[in-house]
């Protein structure tokens, strides 16, 4: 396969006509060919047609079937070898070794959906047997299951140009729940997101799928991205990026006759809290982690750790220190695209002069696009009182806010928005502290984590890749792991339906083997 | 416990001052002593305080003490007798076995939630162990457990004065969420608010519960309702009631700077699908079941049958005489308030003066606030080319559309909105038909029916009162059984916590017996 510049709508490659564009090298800047064109009114509504004409027969195959799909498109990805990765890497300045291991990933997301798949618990199914004799009413017979909620719009995420765009966590999650997908491709990897788009393609066809389960626009302005939220076959939609386009879509969504759930995975800043006996045990080793993480592919990850919160005092000078150090000698790095460096490069100026603001430490100066490291210090007066001290710098860039004393450090927690991640450095002698911590904590973000930093977020079945707005636009989900599939389901019961029309999930012999639970009894209880 | 006309704020009985309000007396429209008093923007921020500050405490409380407190406020309600049925009676005019049912009713849900409660399924508990060994990276330990949101602000609906108001289904639920609760009371039925109100009240204190994990305020305006849905301690909403008022607050959640989950029951005409074979061996017990459903409790039900489709022929006027001919005797009944009388009528004279609709049968005549049934009759083309043939006519008011054949009648599904309730009356021989149709009707609501009603909503755990807009603003939940409990929870994660940290239901040894998954496997799998 080949990147031609043509999107995918339905099993068709079309070359758009509403203007076009082309990729830049990461590294140098430089137009990449082929041109790629971008989508037209007609073409998302051809698009959403196709979508809508697939959703009933998608959502009726098997789980057999649905799940041999996404094993099929992990296959398909893995097929284009080389030639993803190379393209890959010219596009984004991703070094080979994340983009492997990020191939890797997206590949095991989608064999984790197909497990889920076959599984069938997602399926919720709920069976409460007729009760004819109950007085003074006898009780109907209700089975309930979940079904998927229609066509879904999905947002290629600039970062993960592999594990959160074309066949990303929001891509699987919607296959995987019986929903078709109409990804708009990121601006920044068209030609990375025509070669995977062609791999679920090819997987949609080996399989007899119908046209329409998958399509992939391209859009040379930003029109196309918000008609695909406002067009009412869309059912819901995935979103990892921006605050601001984040909330843009969320309003576009609430407007519509039919207003539809919105998944927006926006900003966070990540507090990471450095406990005194912790601190006091191990700044350094501490530190030494923290600039790893807080460095690594460019900074540019949602679960970065862009805010460091601990009592002042001599352990904390030793961290700063320590971090300092560490940091000065951090590389510069390429950033995904000109427009990110830019924004960080301003973000990063914007602390440097703020007053109430200490540069600690730069990492080396790069050139072109590559971002330079930055650490911060400011007081816990200063955050508190200065708004634009919490807004996320998308980069290699942190602050460590001083607070005078614990008191200090919770009314900072406080006036938190809502997060991604918060991490505790902690030792034994921490868990007091800790522990009349966590409940503000839980409050706040949708994963709390303990001697680590939340980059490196596992795709697994107790995974939350969520939290509180702004981190995302709905804290009931998440995004990353096997809980993901129930963002785009729904309930629906059946009110003694004779066992010739129900599904067959609902069937008393269960001849799909999927868990039941009965009569308010956990499956297998 | 007596009627007094004062809110309750936490733990104290306060009288309003902003604005007065009289119950009228359903049957008579006579004012009913006491005054009422409104609340004001204090008392809105003090409840919101209030309940802020019992969120912590109150979500941290044991399961058993939680369960503990729902089956007070039953046995509290329970303990009310006869002044609450009366009160009810002369503050809704619904008769006195509708209202023991239905206090029977909301007594069962508060039970049902608690045994929710004690099993523990809902907190999802998903255990993922660390995999220390694991190639190329070790796998962290990842738990994950369901949370309250927070502070939950319900809207009393006026037809369900017991189950669907104060202590009713979004009480319920958002409570054993472990959510307080902050109940803006209809107005139709205010002194039944209070006797509810008070009930639960004495339960909190009963079992030491912080004050604030219950407040019920008046409203002498609208101000209150939405100023409560702004307010930034609230973070989730549940409504019962109409359109308008649905989707104004769907609006101002959307708006807010962190915007909410709102969880509206609106608006839903119920269709009833009347199969050839059924309709031919038995249309005339079906027309007299459906007069029954149509017209019990005046029609002032969600699940009222509101729009009759069938196939026209002889059978189908056989089953328009049988139904004419029993609603003809149907007596005029109470309605709940002048409102919701005024706009029936409203909405019956315009069918009535429709041009494209035919008048099939009024029944008997009444005086007052008293509903007159009526059941029309108009085309399958009408139908489709008149939106305001689809609009709900809260009453026992019923349209038959007429459709020319089986496409004709698939057309006019495909045009209607989301529904709570779909019903289809068949035979075997209708079997095909239906399982042609099943998928479109999953399509456009929450619960599918045979051989009887959406009348009825059962409470139990596989049940689905809900469905797509504008039947309600989210159609991934349930306003009636236990599913209900998800719509008040979001999930956290906890990465590598100690265990001495861990909250009791993600230890390994499982000291409190909840359902766990463990690696994706089903408990007890």
């Amino acid at each position: 396969m080949a990147v031609t510049g043509q999107m995918l709508i339905g099993h068709s490659a079309t070359l758009g006509q509403r203007g076009s564009f082309q990729a830049l090298a990461a590294a140098s800047g430089e137009e990449l060919p082929p041109l790629f064109g971008g989508a037209s009114e007609a073409d998302l509504a051809r698009a959403c047609a196709l979508a809508q004409a697939a959703f009933e027969p998608y959502r009726q195959s098997t789980l057999a079937l649905r799940a041999a799909f996404l094993e099929s498109i992990a296959s398909n990805i893995l097929a284009l070898g080389e030639a993803l990765i190379e393209r890959c890497q010219l596009e984004t300045g991703l070094p080979r070794a994340r983009l492997e291991g990020e191939r890797g990933r997206t590949v095991g997301q989608l064999r984790l959906f197909a497990a889920v798949v076959r599984e069938g618990g997602f399926l919720g199914v709920r069976i409460d047997p007729a009760q004819p004799a109950r007085e003074p009413l006898p009780r109907v017979d209700l089975r309930l299951r979940q079904i998927g909620l229609g066509p879904v719009a999905v947002f290629g995420a600039s970062n993960f140009p592999l594990a959160f765009s074309v066949a990303g966590g929001d891509t699987a999650s919607a296959l995987a729940a019986g929903c078709p997908v109409i990804v708009k491709a990121h601006s920044a990897h068209p030609g990375t997101s025509e070669l995977v788009g062609q791999a679920i393609v090819a997987a949609a066809q080996s399989h007899g799928l119908p046209e329409g389960v998958f399509s992939l626009l391209f859009d040379s302005a930003r029109s196309i991205g918000q008609g695909l939220v406002a067009d009412p076959r869309i059912k819901a939609v995935g979103f990892t990026g921006s605050r601001t386009g984040g909330v843009a879509l969320m309003q576009i969504a609430a407007a519509r006759a039919e207003p539809i759930p919105v998944y927006a995975e926006m900003s966070s800043i990540n507090p990471v809290l450095l406990l005194p006996h912790a601190l006091e045990s191990r700044a350094e080793s501490i530190a030494a982690a923290f600039v790893t993480s807080l460095t690594q592919g460019a900074g540019q990850f949602c679960t970065n750790p862009g805010l460091l919160l601990a009592v002042e005092g001599p352990a904390l000078q030793r961290f700063e220190a320590a971090a300092a150090s560490a940091l000065g000698q951090v590389s510069a790095q390429t950033m995904l695209t000109p427009g990110i460096h830019h924004s960080y490069c301003q973000g990063v100026a914007a602390l440097a002069e703020h007053a109430q603001v200490q540069t600690l430490a730069r990492g080396l100066a790069g050139q072109g696009n590559q971002a330079c490291a930055a650490l911060f210090a400011t007081s816990a007066e200063a955050f508190l009182g200065s708004p634009e001290l919490r807004e996320e710098v998308f980069g290699p860039a942190s602050l460590i806010v001083r607070c005078a004393n614990p008191a200090s450090l919770q009314q900072v927690l406080l006036g938190l928005e809502g997060q991604l991640t918060i991490a505790l450095h902690l030792d034994d002698g921490d868990h007091p502290q800790a522990r009349a911590l966590l409940p503000l904590l839980e409050q706040k973000a949708g994963r709390l984590l303990v001697n680590g930093f939340g980059t490196g977020v596992e795709v697994a079945h107790a995974m939350v890749h969520g939290g509180p707005f702004p981190a995302t636009s709905d804290s009931r989900s998440t995004s990353v792991g096997s809980l993901a599939i129930q963002r785009f389901l729904r309930p629906v019961s059946y009110q003694d339906l004779p066992e010739a029309l129900l599904p067959l999930e609902l069937h008393e012999r269960n001849p799909l083997r999927v868990p039941q639970s009965i009569n308010g009894q956990q499956p297998g209880g």
